[in-house]
């Protein structure tokens, strides 16, 4: 077993690290930015190195920073945490010449993974369903339109240079292909000064649902089940939860084997997370794989009584898994508490927390670095805490979310806490009735 | 369903009833001395109403003030919490009088457990172990030899006037049998003056088990398994854990059978738990029936997903129960944390909190009613918080609980954390190698 371990990151996730280390008896090694001395993460391991001043290229993105302060301290492993450096090829491979064990993927998996069209080809490769469409730039109309057969519709024309919507159709008949065609194309050119366009399946009521993997190193892998992310802004998830309220014990036999083949077939070392688009008929399409812990781990631990942290330097450390799949008995909902104005579209707010108070009891989990008297440094992401309810039924779960949102105090800044107390009451929420469309119509009610 | 309920108690087992409350869509009313203004029970309440100045006998203990706060505010349910009125026969009546209903035993129910001699003479109708030994006093030498012969070496000798360990003698065979008797009559007349004896079976290597038991309204009953309570220092509990480090799948089922024979035989409503004295023979004897909710009841819930407070309400509200009886899948430790100094022979230490932060992440909760800035008033119990641990194996949760121990920091007042921080490292403890004797030995290290 490792030794020393060095946490690459900062925030709740270099905590939530260093908690397992020192549960397992290992030594840790946080690295910090001069924006981040005060933080807990620094507090709380055993030794912390400043790795340089904000902005992150400067510190937590620094490789040559980062590999001293492992080699000074004696660090035997790395953990990257998530974002930063967590999913860079090169990052994994230098830490492997200098012999430090990078607790994540390899650079091979991080790269077939990492490029999205690579990502697609070998999914295809491994038999997991992907987004049906052309292959690249649609040479003319009537190729467009052969594509469009083979496809199925509705579908999606889209401008290869797009952006914002800009050059994008929705096609639900033949008849209206040449129109959309048209136009898009125009549109295209106007905008980009280029006119090259491809298809996709339309996914019609699309969530976002994922699957929870851990491989080891003798080439097997299991699933943890999913997590549902559908409720984002942005693209920046805000709540997930578990099950996912669309799942069925089919659905989730089918996602869960396509994942295990997913990861199988590119023999995924450590924890990873397929994510899906699921349509309403229940097709799913692989979307893409992230080689790394995720922010909303939790909530799958919470369901399985599973540590995915150990999990992740065990498998590291070459134990073997057990291969089993595992189901949800319980379900459980995360909360991402942001620094920012829910009131004044979600802008970020750092500064002081002058006063802290957090919710506790019965299936109530917390994962924050912050404390009363921190000052959030602007240069970071704004997720200052995780707060995550467990219970038997969703219901349940939500009137605990309820509950605990309402007992958590944060004063000195903005947070999210208010959105996610009214989201818990809006009744599409509360039905289980959403999809990634749900957040274009929410609008935050006037303050209490 | 209850609409309002009243909770007749302050701290945190008051705030854990409001949060259930608040789970279930119920209203809460909290009452509170003039000492407990400032206490979050008082703020997460949705009415509160001041009951009197401290000592409890002029607030929480006074039934005539907690009916009138009940009829005045419209509740139609009192909680007791533990300790205060929880077991008191009289305000279980009189609630009943004034059309509230009381969550808990009914008076007949209290009457029967509350009086050893009763609940010992009840269980032994009902077929449970009871310790055995003379029945009252013993009258002369000639019956003391019988008793002693029926009840089995070793027996312990006892003064009905005793104290102390005064009185007392342990007898292991029967040629030692005269000497002691005449010298504990003659040690009791010296102390007493009354050397009337009585006997009992002496209990080797004893610990105290507890069997979580749930009866509903209509006479069914079903156990939650155990919880280990050995860990007492002047008998009042320091740390308990489920599975206790001593059970047996045999024996589990034997005491759990027993406890709801217990319950079953008295028609017991709610929850209870079954004390049990238990030798190292893993022969077990009733020593009493706690007829409310116990202060470790959450470790219990840990390990088997049940809120025991909805239980509780769900049941008092005429709710049937499934009479599933459960086994642990997982392990919890909950550590008592009192406002006491464990280098000065845990003498109170009430005051203002200064700092407070709050242990968390995975397998952590934590129930406490302080924050920081909450002066612990000199009046009440020292108990401040109740931290607890759930993992997959025992030795998880013991190296959680040191993880969560450590960062737990509260200044300004003295606490027992470095206590159980020592205890979590102690060789008998983590060998779970512990009988109610434990702490006569315990000593603690010099501070670090």
């Amino acid at each position: 077993m490792f030794k020393k371990i060095l946490i690459a990151n900062r925030g709740e996730i270099a905590l939530r690290v260093i908690r397992t280390c020192k549960e397992m008896g290992i030594k840790t090694v946080a690295v910090y930015s001069t924006a981040d001395a005060d933080s807990l993460h620094v507090k709380f391991a055993d030794e912390a190195v400043c790795i340089g001043p904000p902005p992150s290229n400067l510190s937590y993105l620094k490789v040559s920073n980062i590999i001293s302060a492992a080699e000074i301290t004696n660090a035997d492993a790395i953990h990257p945490g998530y974002g930063f450096l967590s999913e860079n090829a090169d990052f994994s491979r230098i830490c492997g010449e200098h012999d430090i064990k990078f607790i994540g993927a390899s650079p091979d998996m991080i790269a077939k993974m990492g490029d999205k069209a690579t990502a697609k080809e070998t999914m295809k490769a491994a038999g997991v369903p992907c987004v049906p469409g052309s292959d690249g730039i649609i040479a003319d109309f009537d190729d467009c339109k052969k594509i469009a057969l083979e496809t199925g519709y509705p579908v999606m024309l889209k401008a290869t240079a797009g952006g914002g919507g800009k050059g994008m159709r929705a096609v639900w008949k033949e008849e209206d292909l040449l129109a959309a065609w048209e136009s898009a194309r125009q549109e295209s050119k106007a905008a980009f000064g280029n006119d090259d366009m491809y298809m996709e399946k339309l996914i019609e009521e699309p969530r976002h649902i994922e699957i929870q993997v851990v491989g080891d190193s003798y080439g097997k892998a299991c699933h943890l089940s999913e997590r549902d992310c559908s409720v984002q802004r942005r693209h920046q998830k805000l709540t997930e939860e578990v099950p996912s309220p669309f799942m069925t014990k089919k659905l989730r036999k089918d996602m869960g084997e396509a994942a295990v083949k997913a990861a199988e077939f590119i023999k995924y070392e450590g924890a990873g997370t397929v994510e899906f688009l699921v349509d309403k008929h229940r097709n799913f399409y692989f979307m893409e794989m992230n080689t790394r812990i995720q922010v909303e781990h939790p909530i799958t631990e919470q369901v399985i009584d599973f540590d995915l942290i150990r999990e992740q330097i065990l498998v590291a450390a070459g134990v073997k898994i057990s291969g089993k799949n595992y189901e949800p008995t319980l379900h459980s909902i995360e909360c991402r508490i942001n620094a920012e104005d829910p009131y004044h579209d979600f802008r970020p707010s750092p500064g002081k927390i002058t006063t802290l108070h957090a919710p506790g009891g019965h299936g109530v989990r917390l994962d924050t670095h912050v404390y009363a008297g921190y000052s959030i440094p602007p240069n970071y992401d704004s997720m200052i805490a995780k707060l995550i309810t467990t219970a038997r039924t969703r219901q349940e779960a939500i009137d605990k979310m309820k509950r605990a949102l309402d007992e958590f105090v944060i004063e000195g800044i903005k947070t999210t806490i208010p959105f996610h107390r009214q989201l818990m009451d809006h009744p599409d929420y509360v039905a289980g009735n959403y999809t990634t469309a749900f957040m274009n119509d929410f609008e935050m009610e006037a303050k209490k």
